[in-house]
């Protein structure tokens, strides 16, 4: 039988580490970059901005006082993010049909529940998030822990809208996951070879 | 090096089911209602009363309004709840100093801070956990679904306020445990094993 597994994850927590590895140890795909690769191609819109879209909730503010253009701005933005969002639902169910695999973030859980996936969501607290930032050189050189903390919740403020954006869940809540795992002083290939057992037995 | 771990758990979860499994599994002392006798030995408390208030969160409105029995009666009600909590405190402390242990609920991740036990909260669907009670024959006989559901609800509440009042952090929280475990569609004997092995190596 197929193992779908997907991997909900704060940032920097380690969640792609231990897809990672996931996919590994059990021999089956792993699927990050190749989604936005696919969308982009599908939607013939840059990748970088893909890469933007899916993690940013869609702005549906709509002013009424301002002019025509802005409107009509602020309403191809949204009508691009759903679009991107219906073509990401459309390359994840696809890859879950394929083959067993694990998919990063990406409402994967939500939007492969007919696949009846392994759902994880791994977390951390904040100073050791920090600090896997910094062994990991985020972003091109190393940042003072305040702006790594900074852009912590950023981005994870960005996940949790798109996330409840289209799936109407809260981003996180432990009822969504089948195991929320905390990274903070584990070892991410003791829990992954763990999960792998968990899952073959 | 001991070992204590502690369980958080939703009501019908089967919590309790995988404190005992690794307690067993383990080899190590496992304390629950021992903590109630314990506590009702120490403050000369019947143990059912204690029981009652371990569970709720103390109340801490005093009617301004209203004569100075009843005044007295709420006051009373509360020093004696922050003394069976302080008593608790101790009793859960002195188990842990003793030797390696598991303790289920009464606030044990937290007031063993500095134990650095392995903390788990278990947690399943509401269905999983109403199917859950109808097994274990809840409540002497069998409820209606609908009754065991409000049951369900209270009991967590309680649990949640009782959490939140001697700890300041909210109950179920995933940043307060190592692992958050959903046993709806899990067979809590394998994750039994999957733990004393994290836990072993």
């Amino acid at each position: 039988m197929d193992r779908i597994i997907t991997i909900g994850r704060e940032f920097g927590s380690g969640g792609k580490e231990l897809a990672r590895l996931l996919s590994q140890k059990l021999g089956i795909a792993y699927y990050d970059n190749e989604i936005i690769t696919a969308i982009a191609k599908k939607t013939e819109l840059a990748e970088d901005y893909v890469k933007q879209i899916v993690e940013k909730k869609p702005n549906v503010f709509f002013p009424v006082t301002v002019g025509k253009t802005l409107y009509l701005g602020q309403h191809q933005l949204l009508w691009q993010s759903n679009l991107v969002y219906a073509e990401q639902s459309n390359i994840i169910k696809e890859m879950a049909t394929k083959s067993s695999c694990v998919i990063v973030g990406r409402c994967a859980d939500y939007i492969l529940k007919e696949f009846n996936p392994y759902r994880i969501f791994v977390y951390a607290d904040m100073d050791a998030r920090i600090e896997r930032c910094k062994i990991k050189g985020f972003q091109e050189g190393e940042l003072a822990s305040k702006a790594i903390k900074k852009q912590i919740i950023k981005v994870d403020k960005n996940r949790a809208g798109y996330y409840r954006f289209y799936t109407g869940q809260k981003w996180g809540d432990r009822l969504n996951y089948d195991l929320c795992v905390n990274t903070s002083s584990a070892d991410i290939e003791k829990i992954a070879d763990l999960i792998v057992k968990m899952l073959q037995d």
